[in-house]
């Protein structure tokens, strides 16, 4: 197995409702490089997508009732509250604080939603610019959620297109000749998680290409990794 | 910010209880390169740790009573169960399936545990191989564990040495000038995902080097990510 590199998306700049983003992105890659390669994989924050499809709200005041009345309408369930917090599934079935809204980076008195179809748009992006750069890539957006018992929180797969997000090792062995128990690795979220590496939260740099990863093509979407409702012990 | 690379530690071979692991990563790198570098993050999956610190027991039967057994002795407290899954809380305060305990890549009959004091076994790993290549470097231990709500298994740090294993951010701006609220980031986790991705479960690459992090330099240890359990809306 070879090595990973993993190079920044420099140059991207403001985005605002009606853009075409993956012209933004192919713009940004072809000024400052790298261009795409085969296999490469870019990952888009959702921030930029979900600001040019105009999922982008004003909030009428910057009070915690405008901003739990938003939460409760991006909401499709509840799963915990705890005074302003709310942990919610999204109407695509992930499950996060506030439901994706999100206040930072969005500029005063406005709130930035998820996308509504994360696969989708992640699958626009991927054949524009694979189009352009004349090779096969795969394209995740990610948008970064904590979680249960840990402190920190780190960015995971909102939108996967090419690739199949979880890496099926079921039936392959181990060192030993073992059958591995460790068999559903998700390998998107672990992508999502390395780009987030060079973007860090306050620096404005919204997407990456991962490179090297030995991924298989696949169109299960990011929605596939959602565990269903009778496999989960913490709802 | 510029780009990052992670490379496969090649080479390492089978680790046996009493063997120095410090010197088996040192001979392997010194072989199949490359070299440790300042500001480099040595990532080591807990596997080969655990082995050379004798954290590996015969198991008396392949029977689920005789797994179940070994689970509950290394487990501090158990978080929830069903069927022969467990999730417990490990005596370091991680929750994770089985309290940790993996029969996978261990050979037949036999189980690895978790190494007793990751954070200490990670310092111990970073003088040393420090000392050898005459850089300052970070070592994180690294575990799989799955999580809720989505399918797939990621790597997460259980040893952090030498750097912050969160990125504190609170207090910075977006690009707006609006304080963040996302302001966590859980880069030892975020490292521990990308060095999977040149490890893969069946290929026998228990290391990789990630080079081109901004950490920061500290002591917390991963310990300190385990979130308190009033913080917790989960247990």
């Amino acid at each position: 197995m070879g090595s990973l590199s993993i190079h920044p998306v420099l140059g991207v700049g403001e985005v605002s409702p009606g853009e075409d983003v993956s012209q933004i992105l192919i713009d940004a890659l072809e000024a400052n490089g790298p261009p795409l390669e085969e296999k490469d994989v870019l990952v888009v924050t959702h921030k930029i997508v979900s600001k040019a499809e105009g999922r982008i709200v004003e909030l009428d005041s910057d009070s915690p009732d405008a901003h739990r009345h938003l939460v409760e309408s991006e909401a499709a369930g509840v799963i915990r509250r705890r005074g302003n917090l709310v942990i919610a599934q999204t109407r695509h079935g992930f499950i996060c604080a506030n439901a994706g809204v999100d206040r930072s980076n969005a500029g005063p008195g406005r709130a930035v939603l998820l996308p509504l179809d994360p696969d989708r748009s992640a699958n626009r992006i991927r054949l524009r610019v694979g189009r352009h750069f004349g090779c096969e890539v795969a394209v995740i957006i990610s948008d970064t959620f904590g979680r249960p018992w840990r402190r920190g929180l780190t960015d995971i797969a909102i939108g996967v297109a090419g690739m199949e997000p979880i890496n099926d090792l079921r039936g392959e062995t181990d060192a030993h000749g073992m059958v591995l128990h460790v068999t559903q690795v998700a390998i998107a979220d672990e992508i999502s998680a390395a780009a987030d590496l060079v973007m860090q939260k306050s620096s404005g740099i919204p997407a990456a290409i991962v490179r090297g990863v030995d991924w298989r093509p696949g169109t299960s979407g990011a929605t596939s990794m959602v565990r269903s409702d009778e496999d989960d012990l913490f709802r």
